[in-house]
């Protein structure tokens, strides 16, 4: 495992000193990870959390770091030394990997020491940003193809994190396999892939090395198509050694398409597969592809059994980051909280103040999500009576909900610096994504023109807010 | 150190055992990396090549991963058994990092036996595609700038290592510093950062604040003044803090803005430090800049004197993948070079076969670069002769140009399987990449419709590739 307590930026350690000589180190402080909507993002598929709590429960400066800090010149011994002793001994509260959130709402909280909580900012971000990011587009991706897509990404990837947990992120959103072996061994994540043109080119006849590869994987032999003619060559070269392979009591996993298009081959291939009596051999696309090309592949009817998504899913090329924020909600000061709010000449970027929890509301007659709810920590929702729920800016939309059930989207991950949530296997993971995607109604999750999911405050929060903003002279 | 031995595609692997049971696993192949046109490439900065060398030296399947891959149920024991003692013995030639590199041309070229050629051109790729992406993106800015960019976009980055390899290709690119701690220590980089809008919030009042940070960093003291109003608190406050700061005998720093409208308030700012007597205090700005943005401050007389980009500088974000390939060139057959080429129905994707050298043309008058020129191995360019440069396609475009220098671009990298170039620092990195680019005229680094660099072939270069291309029935 990396040490990788030195991932932060600059100034969390030359605030943590300025916390430090001014005696407010020790502070308790909460910070909220949220992220904020943009024309992209419908919803997300949470994850990165796992990586988070592996990260917090190693944080630790080595003596290496310390002497590179002494180095630069700006920290003083005191201070060294006790980033020296430094352990994260605060709380996490984050919704579980897989969870569908969106913009505005708590996705991971931090209660700890206002240093501590200061130096994590930067790492949480990273790794909660980067696999959020990867596991929507993941997520978006597969509702287009409506299953059967494989990760093709690493050689794409930005460095390799972003291969190996990018492939984890992508299986969260639901991608059925990886080409990446690294992250197949880390994480348990079924590993795909046969063969490369350079295979083909390198040897004197496409039938050489379709036979050459049957010869080593008779039982995986998925043969790709399309290095010199898809239609007049490599289908019959592939129709040809399937047939052989038959006849040695072996059955052919399909072809591959990589270029061309894609539609129109992929519905001669499948005729022509299936007249040698090859209904079962499957074909798989790949090439540039994303939930763009995908749709329009299906709405042409080709016939693609299996999806390889590389470049677009492994860099979420439309949205390469999420922009996810780390943002103050509160501070204690004697045991008493004091609420913390960032103002903002743009109303949707005042951040909604105090220590909160999140609930999601469930209509029990459909069972499918009606709104989040978001309240500040410790009120309770009472499923018997009608709840009210207001719109963060606009007090006077706001809905009665009756019937319903709440469930809290945060739990603790992290108590006093030990993880505490249960970990679960990637496949959980994203049957637990799936299981949860079920429950919204397609208007929200759709790719066009999604209806907004309602990420409404309590009465509670929203008068805090409200008042924190009059206070400042702001006014709604 | 990570072993990133298992960081490859799995079809690489499948192939290595498909080769293996074909007794051709030691053949000798040679493969290229390099990278097609789009509308966002006019020209690159090659990286990633250090990274490239330590995965090579350190290339090795632990008995765990040997055991992860028998697991799969793909290969056989005697594959596996020889996978165990694979090392990489190959050469790599490449180009330098910090090299100014253009479309087509090979910037790295793996000559080895085809099981380790085929088994590393994941991770290269990975590595090469990745630092040469942030490399260019950084230059771009850098340029737009004219200097003074700090890289802030860790907590935006795909990952751990694209936030920490993305530092150092963007100083590659000519950043002057980096957010990034980790970075900062892993490859020497200067880091830079002071305060978050956190700190500020969790004060009685900004100029509380501001005053703690001073009494913190006396001589180091650089205020974000836009938490809440920028011209009406955040720099008559600074100025107040500047002002004690300089009777206590310290000089401040400068001011960051990260909000609202940049060049209107770096130039209201800069009167209004001028007019206190801080005519050195410099001004920052961040907040979702890039070379566009950047430009159009300029353009607009913003007083900006150091640039924080992060987001879109981290991602590329309107590039986020170099999409650079990795393609065989040629096989050795008893100690003979049968060249290979892929074919395309797109005229512009067809390779260049054979094993290649590159060399840059320079006009001896103005030092400039004229052209770049891709030769068969072994050929020489005799710089007392007018010498022909043939478009790789379209031959009846040719220049013939006299009075210049050529240097070779390759050179090698690993011979062996031992690393035989030189470690550069990346300030000498940093300080290659910018002579270089001056040898280039601005009309082909420009923004806006650069001037297309040419990439030509030597004549028989170009007679290989067509008479192979017209062999395949195809005809150029």
């Amino acid at each position: 495992m990396r040490n990788l307590t030195l991932l932060t930026d600059l100034y969390e350690l030359t605030m943590g000193q300025g916390y430090f000589r001014e005696k407010r180190h020790e502070q308790t402080a909460v910070f909220d990870i949220f992220f904020r909507p943009n024309k992209l993002i419908t919803y997300s598929v949470a994850a990165g959390m796992e990586q988070a709590a592996e990260y917090l429960e190693n944080l630790q400066f080595t003596e290496d770091d310390i002497s590179y800090l002494r180095g630069l010149g700006l920290f003083e011994e005191d201070f060294l030394a006790y980033l020296k002793n430094l352990r994260f001994t605060g709380d996490v509260y984050a919704v579980r990997e897989g969870e569908i959130v969106f913009p505005y709402e708590p996705i991971l909280t931090v209660k700890a020491p206002m240093v501590q909580a200061q130096l994590v900012e930067t790492a949480l971000l990273t790794f909660v940003n980067h696999q959020t990011l990867i596991a929507s587009k993941s997520s978006k991706i597969v509702a287009a193809a409506g299953g059967g897509v494989m990760e093709f990404g690493l050689r794409r990837a930005q460095g390799a994190d972003a291969g190996v947990y990018g492939a984890r992120a992508a299986v969260i959103g639901g991608c059925v396999s990886t080409s990446n072996v690294y992250a197949g061994k880390l994480f348990g994540i079924p590993v795909s892939g046969t063969m490369a043109h350079s295979w083909v080119m390198n040897f004197p006849s496409e039938l050489e090395a379709f036979r050459a590869y049957a010869r080593s994987f008779p039982d995986a032999c998925l043969l790709l198509v399309d290095t010199y003619n898809t239609l007049k060559s490599g289908v019959p070269h592939a129709i040809e050694v399937f047939k052989e392979l038959r006849a040695a009591g072996h059955e052919p996993k399909g072809i591959r398409l990589d270029s061309g298009d894609l539609a129109y081959l992929s519905k001669e291939a499948r005729k022509m597969l299936d007249a040698a009596g090859f209904e079962d051999a499957i074909i798989c696309a790949s090439g540039d592809l994303d939930e763009y090309s995908i749709r329009s592949l299906k709405e042409q009817g080709a016939k693609i059994d299996s999806w390889g998504v590389g470049t677009k899913l492994i860099t979420s090329a439309d949205l390469p980051a999420l922009g996810g924020v780390y943002k103050l909600a509160a501070v204690y000061e004697n045991g008493v909280e004091i609420p913390k709010i960032k103002l903002s000449d743009t109303t949707e970027k005042i951040t909604n103040p105090s220590f909160k929890e999140v609930y999601r509301i469930y209509d029990r007659a459909t069972d499918k999500a009606i709104a989040d709810y978001i309240v500040r920590a410790g009120e309770t929702v009472d499923e018997s009576k009608p709840l009210e729920l207001y719109h963060p800016v606009e007090r006077w939309k706001h809905i009665t909900v009756t019937n319903f059930r709440a469930r809290k989207l945060l739990s603790p991950l992290i108590e006093g610096g030990k993880r505490v949530a249960p970990k679960y296997s990637l496949a959980e993971i994203s049957a637990y994504r799936a299981g949860e995607y079920a429950r919204f109604w397609e208007e929200y999750t759709r790719q066009d023109m999604p209806h907004i999911y309602k990420v409404d405050l309590s009465e509670k929060l929203y008068e805090l807010k409200r008042t924190m903003v009059q206070e400042s002279g702001k006014g709604v």
